[in-house]
């Protein structure tokens, strides 16, 4: 018998209408003759609800009880999807994250999984229950309630997919799947069939928020395929998966956009140890992201760091690092707003050069300048003017043939 | 040091002020030198939106998943007040029914207490928590979780205050305690310092809900003295507690009166074994909750049989009756709605004779019409005229001398 491990999340529950048409869709592959494990979010505005309760109570919420306040949301909407599989006619049990066997670390509000025990859930499954798994939640060893942080449904899908030996992991979510591009932004954009772990960590990590990157890991550590789909449609979706060698022979998987993004640049810092970690503990101590960073030596002793920030972080960032500039002798310090970064991603670029060059080609034909580049091994990523991202994201788009229809250019070199 | 059990229904936990306010009590409960237990209730409203919720999506909810459900009502509130005291400087930990220990057997939505395990909250309680713990729910031996049904809340504080061998159990309530009769009945009406649990038993069949049944037998049953007290006011509130040798010099101890009850007669039922059984399994099978039953033979071979139920049940009942009354044999079928309930209780008048004599007399000097007698070892309930039962009820009041500053005549006999 098939084993299948299906996660919905908050939107796919946001209601007794949408719950029934979840506990349809779970009944429905029971029927196609499959085990069924559902993991469930909590209700769509329910956990923002519940954290706004917190802070009315607390102004500082100790991590524990907002854990044991947060595990409700879950602990409802499994009930409540257990309830409708159970009205259609089906046979249904609701498992808290605890029952469900998962034991986290101490860690609350973002624990970590430790170790999962599935004898509950396969007993279950062998007595024909569809088994109702709250998300995001486990329990210490101690028996204490954890979450597992942002996007830690997901992870409870992964990990006891993993766990149980699944079949298949299926992620329904409010996309089709992942995308070539965002199709809001390259009206051409194809939806994958699949894709390599790696490559979704790095658009996930570039803008495209299907899953959050720690699920994905998780996912490549312990070789758990799933597939990203629609709740809302019947469509396939997008496999994510260890690389296979056939995957080398597309050359770019996707193009992943991010706007709002700020640039400050410290010139001239003088080229010594310490520099760099001064810059970034005082960013990171209030608390602002960093996203690309980017150094190259002007001169023999001195040189300039760039990296970029969310821009409602700028104003904040700018002030934290005029003491630093002065402290640490940089010559300038530059800040920029109403910038984008574009990234290409693909493992195929391993065995492709070319793929940067062509890159700059696309851009360069659109007279479109590049302010910084960073690069990983599987992808490539630009700051552009905010006002020609979604140009250059066409531009990319078709010069490396990710549009239907359209001929990939020979790659050069 | 003392220990003191401290429960707070949902309505003193209704919005994030009141949490501070519980909290401060909780605090200030501590710092008098007490090993503090709080039992809370689910916030006001909540339990009836899941509830509501849960229809929304099944008809018929599964019993095991409505508990799942309900049982986040507490669980949010508990980590809640938690995060109250902690936030007042306090230092507080949540834990949830199967956590504190309460194992219960299998009967969701109505279980019963099984046995309590309070180790948990002893090493915490010796750690210097106040350990803030989920009323209404326990746990199952196989881990389920249960809900203990109406008033489940009291029955947790109740029996952890009997398992822990707690020095106080005090119940927090919207009333500041047991009164001789409802104030608003009678403005006299005076706080009572003690009530013997059978007291309290008979007041609240009757008619007087401060407290659930259940919650007073299992408190008569195991010796646990517990303190019905307002979480709005400083004052005392009334002890439950064992009857003492002196609580019988006292030959009423309270009035309970109970509107919009209506009467069902059979007359000329044939005297043969089996008869109220069919009349009694006819109206209990349709849910509808009799109360007051009174029998008494007319002649040898016929019997007349009484019997009260909710005014909003008459319909369905004289509906449900009107083919049993012609199979067994019944003259006539007569209904009557407008009716109410007025009781006397107390243990003193086991050892008074002429109690029902004297409340005869009260009801005969104001002209108010007795229509069904029904007496307990320590309780007389008259049926009367619902127009008539305020003035009953003062008559009465007066007449056994409940109202402070009045003279109680001598008991006859």
């Amino acid at each position: 018998m098939r084993l299948i491990v299906q996660k919905y999340g908050g939107t796919s529950v946001g209601n007794p209408e949408r719950i029934r048409q979840v506990a349809e869709r779970l009944l429905e592959t029971q029927r196609e003759g499959c085990d069924v494990v559902a993991v469930i979010s909590a209700m769509a505005g329910v956990t923002d609800n519940l954290i706004k309760l917190a802070r009315a109570t607390s102004p500082q919420p100790s991590e524990r009880e907002l854990d044991v306040l947060l595990a409700t949301g879950e602990h409802a909407s499994i009930a409540l999807v257990a309830m409708a599989v159970n009205a259609l006619g089906g046979k249904a049990i609701s498992l808290t994250g605890a029952e469900a066997g998962v034991l986290t670390d101490r860690v609350h509000t973002k624990a970590k999984i430790a170790n999962i025990n599935p004898k509950q859930i396969e007993e279950l499954l062998s007595d024909g229950y569809i088994v109702v798994v709250a998300g995001f939640q486990g329990q210490t060893a101690e028996g204490a309630v954890t979450t597992l942080g942002r996007g830690g449904s997901d992870l409870t899908a992964i990990a006891l997919a993993g766990a149980l030996g699944a079949d298949a992991c299926q992620i329904f979510t409010d996309v089709e799947g992942v995308y070539t591009c965002d199709p809001r932004v390259v009206p051409g954009a194809l939806k994958m069939e699949e894709i390599a772990y790696d490559e979704l960590l790095e658009m996930a990590g570039a803008g495209s928020k299907v899953m959050q990157s720690r699920a994905v890991e998780f996912a490549k550590k312990f070789g758990v395929p799933f597939e990203v789909r629609s709740s809302f449609h019947r469509t396939a979706g997008t496999v994510a998966k260890e690389e296979t060698a056939n995957m080398e022979d597309v050359v770019i998987r996707g193009i992943s956009v991010e706007r709002q993004q700020a640039k400050i640049t410290l010139a001239g810092v003088p080229d010594a140890p310490g520099t760099a970690s001064r810059i970034f503990s005082a960013v990171s101590a209030a608390n602002i992201l960093v996203d690309m960073i980017v150094q190259n030596a002007s001169d023999q002793h001195t040189t300039d760091i760039s990296f970029t920030v969310h821009e409602s972080d700028l104003p904040r960032a700018e002030e934290l690092l005029a003491p630093v500039a002065a402290q640490i002798g940089a010559t300038r310090l530059m800040a920029q707003s109403g910038v984008a970064k574009l990234s290409v991603v693909g493992i195929g670029m391993r065995s492709h050069s070319g793929v940067a060059a062509r890159l700059f080609d696309c851009l360069g034909a659109g007279g479109i300048n590049i302010q910084l580049i960073s690069t990983s091994e599987i992808k490539i990523a630009v700051v552009i003017d905010e006002a020609d991202v979604d140009r250059a994201a066409q531009l990319t788009h078709d010069g490396f043939g990710l549009t239907r229809f359209a001929q990939a250019p020979p790659v050069k070199g």
